[in-house]
Order: C-alpha cells, then sequence, then structure tokens
C-alpha cells in the first residue's frame, strides 16, 4: 500500500471489471481520529466481497493499517473514508476521504421530506457500485425537494432509502425491513439497540407506501445523520408523535460513537 | 477530444459519478477500417443517455469524428470500439478499441451452450454500467462451461442473455421478448430483418424458461456473433432442426455490414 495524491487514485476504462462496476466498498465516519465501527465496516466488506464473488488479496488488517497510515499522514481528525476494492484478475484498493458530512440541526428539529420510487435493488445486502437506480431515484427526489429517496418494492414494502434505512414507529414497536431484504446498515445495528433500550419492540415487517400515516413517526438512519426524522414523504406531512423519541435513538446512536 | 495513450485513460475515484456508475457505453465492430452500424449505435447512445437523465456536451458528430480521427491516427482495420461516457456535472467521454472479438467456426456449427440466470435488468433498454448481475451471471455460467447466461424474469420468460438477445425459431416464426423489455440491440434489429426475409413472422412473446424444447431451435445474437445458435442451456439439449437457418440470418446480417 502507499500513500498517493488523490487526482492519481485512478481507475482504467479499459478494465471489464470497471466496465461492469464489479467492485464493493464502504463509508466510514472518523471523529476525532477514531474510525467508529471499523470492525463492523471490515465485515461488511467482507460480507459484499463473498455475496458477488468478489476475491481479493487485500486482508481486514491490511485495509486497518491502510487506513491508520493515511490518518496519521494527513493529521485527520474528522471526515468521511471511503474504502472501494474493485475485483477481476488485477484487483484494485482504495481509500480516499473528504470533510465529514454532517447536516444542519433544523434537519434533525425539523426533519427531511422524502420520494418514493418504485424499483428493487438486485443483491441488496451486498454494498456495490451498481447504484444506478439509487442515483436516479436520488437525484427525481432532489429535483423535489427532498433529501432523500424511499424504495418501494413490487409488494408495496418502503425497504430502504437510497443512502439509509427506514423504520416506522407504532405503539411500543419499531418496524423496519427483515435484514435480507436491505443493506444491513452499520448504523442500523445501533439504531435497534437504541431502540431495544428505549423500550420498543422489534418487529421485521416494513411499512407499506400506503399506510405510512398509520405509523406515529417515520425515520432513516445512515452513518452520515445516525436516526433523522422524516417530515414528509412525496408531499404528504408525516405524524410527528413520537420524534422525540427518534431524536433520542440519534443521540444514544452518536455517544455509542 | 484528444488522442491519448490506453493507459491515460482513467476515471477519478472519487467522482460520485463513477462510484455510481452513472455512465452509458456502446461496443461497436469495426472491419476493414468502417464502423458498422454507426448511425444505430450513436442513436442508442442517445436513448440510454435519455432514459437515465444523463445530460453531456458530446454531440453525435463530435463523437463520430473523435472516433475517425482515432482510427485514422492507429490505422485501425478490424476493431471492436467502445465508446464510453459518464455522466454528471463533468461528463467525461472515452473511445477506446481491442482486437475484434470474433469466435471460431466451431461455436457456429456445433452452437454454444448457455445457463439460465433468474434477475430482471435495472431499465433494460438503456446501455449502462449498471451490469453487476450481467458480470455475475456471465461468470457463473463460465464456471459451468457456458458461453453466455440467459436472464429468466419472475414470470419465467426468457428475456434476453447477458451480452445478447435471445429467440426461438417455432414453425414460421421467430420469437422474441417485446422491445420495451430487453436491450435493443442493433444486431437484432438486422437479425429479425434477416428472419423476415427468409420467411419468418417475427412474434413478440418471448419463450419461457420452461419450454426451450417446444421451439425447434433456439439462438442468441450480438455485435460480436451475429446470430449464434444455442446447443445446449443448463445442460440440456437444444433442438437443432431450425440450426441452418440460424446461420442463413447469420450471413444475411454479415452480408449487411
Amino acid at each position: 500500500m502507499e500513500i498517493i495524491r488523490e487526482d492519481e487514485a485512478v481507475l482504467p476504462v479499459v478494465s471489464r471489471e470497471v466496465q461492469y462496476s464489479f467492485s464493493v466498498y464502504e463509508a466510514l465516519r472518523i471523529t476525532g481520529g477514531h474510525v467508529v465501527h471499523l470492525d463492523d465496516h471490515l465485515h461488511r466488506l467482507a460480507v459484499s466481497c463473498h455475496d458477488i464473488g468478489l476475491v481479493h488479496p487485500f486482508s481486514a488488517r491490511d485495509i486497518e493499517e491502510s487506513l491508520e497510515r493515511l490518518i496519521a499522514a494527513d493529521s485527520i481528525k474528522d471526515a468521511t473514508a471511503r474504502i472501494f476494492i474493485v475485483g477481476g484478475p488485477s484487483p484494485l484498493f482504495f481509500i480516499t476521504y473528504a470533510d465529514l458530512l454532517t447536516y444542519p440541526d433544523s434537519y434533525y428539529s425539523d426533519g427531511v421530506k422524502a420520494t418514493l420510487y418504485h424499483g428493487e435493488r438486485f443483491m441488496p445486502e451486498a454494498k456495490t457500485s451498481n447504484l444506478l437506480m439509487q442515483y436516479i431515484a436520488l437525484e427525481e427526489a432532489k429535483r423535489q425537494g427532498a433529501f432523500e429517496a424511499l424504495l418501494v418494492d413490487r409488494h408495496g414494502f418502503v425497504l430502504e432509502g437510497t443512502r439509509s434505512n427506514f423504520y416506522g414507529i407504532r405503539g411500543n414497536a419499531v418496524y423496519t425491513a427483515p435484514d435480507d431484504k436491505v443493506l444491513n446498515g452499520i448504523t442500523r445495528i445501533s439504531v435497534l439497540k437504541a431502540a431495544s433500550e428505549l423500550g420498543f419492540r422489534i418487529i421485521y415487517e416494513p411499512p407499506r407506501f400506503d399506510e405510512l400515516l398509520s405509523y406515529e413517526s417515520v425515520f432513516i438512519s445512515a452513518t452520515s445523520m445516525a436516526a433523522m426524522p422524516l417530515s414528509h414523504i412525496d408531499g404528504t406531512p408525516m405524524r410527528k408523535e413520537r420524534w422525540e423519541e427518534v431524536l433520542d435513538m440519534m443521540r444514544l446512536v452518536r455517544k455509542w460513537e
């Protein structure tokens, strides 16, 4: 492994694996020079590789050491880092970083808007570069002034966002998709743990897109946002009764980092 | 546009559009310095861009001129060329080329083997880099000693191959998927024209995976292969009664280049 300039981190256009998006990634949060939930991210990276049959020679220890060297070399305090591995006969491995992705307080106090997009991910449990649907859905959401697009499957279930997991609160339960239908967010693990700690049962049934108002609040989670309440979905105002509890989860998730 | 060395044709790892596979491409056949069906490829490229909302400043004339300059500069006679455009705020445009993709005569005289893969493409009409399913399906086919993997939709219809279109012959008709369910192969247009010329009716109903033996022959088509008969699917020998007519179509398609 070597440290190179960012503009030298490039992919060959003629690589078949680049052309076919045969690659996996992880997005990590670095705060105060500490990588949040690194072991979980490395584990999920291995799961992604396994699921799509991507074999590479970079051990978890190699990746961890490379990340440590990069943090030390650039004196990184707070950042969003990205581990990226391209498969094939000559696998490629990169770690890049950018400013820590944060959101204004108003996103939490006022909630954010989401849109619905009808479409199903291929191999939802693997975090791969096969992200065209997510790109298109999110661009469409942004055009409509929304922050996230939620993906609705053929049965009408809202499974997850383009870059987040999705939840509904009703009574003493948090509803969310089963593990094998969505990307198993590292923050999702923390959110569900926080929900349990706050006295919620976890029910692995995703909300339906036509029953969203039966939930007393709906919210999303991701590494960059922890837990964030949704104020509107496709223009319809969502209920806010349980919003304080969403923010309690957010605070617990951040505390555990 | 400028002519650069192939190893300088690279994509930045930190580009969001590279990360999300927000890109389109065309694979072209160059024989004797002549680009086969260039206008059709440029038209389909525009359709792909339109379908996924990819806006770029490269006109059809720009692309054609770049291709002509590349052919002249490297005195290209026979080759497979690839046009590749990445979208986003700073679109990227590349043309690369490699040896002309050809197959041994035995592939036509003996047919080739295919496997079945149950999965549906996102936006089948657009030729994008969102190809992970195709990559995985084809790798699995190769492991089983097959040449192509055929994609079967949720209803059991065999729509197309990972890099080919798919057809069945029964009586005086050629059966294939409707245009809006598959990639509209440039060679598919020629194949269907050849089939008409040979007296076949075209019926836009794809063969079902569990009724393949009701077809008197099945075959695939692509730019590199024209029309190629299938000898086995998932290990089951296919019928060969109409094989000569498949080869007649192949010869017509090549003649029209």
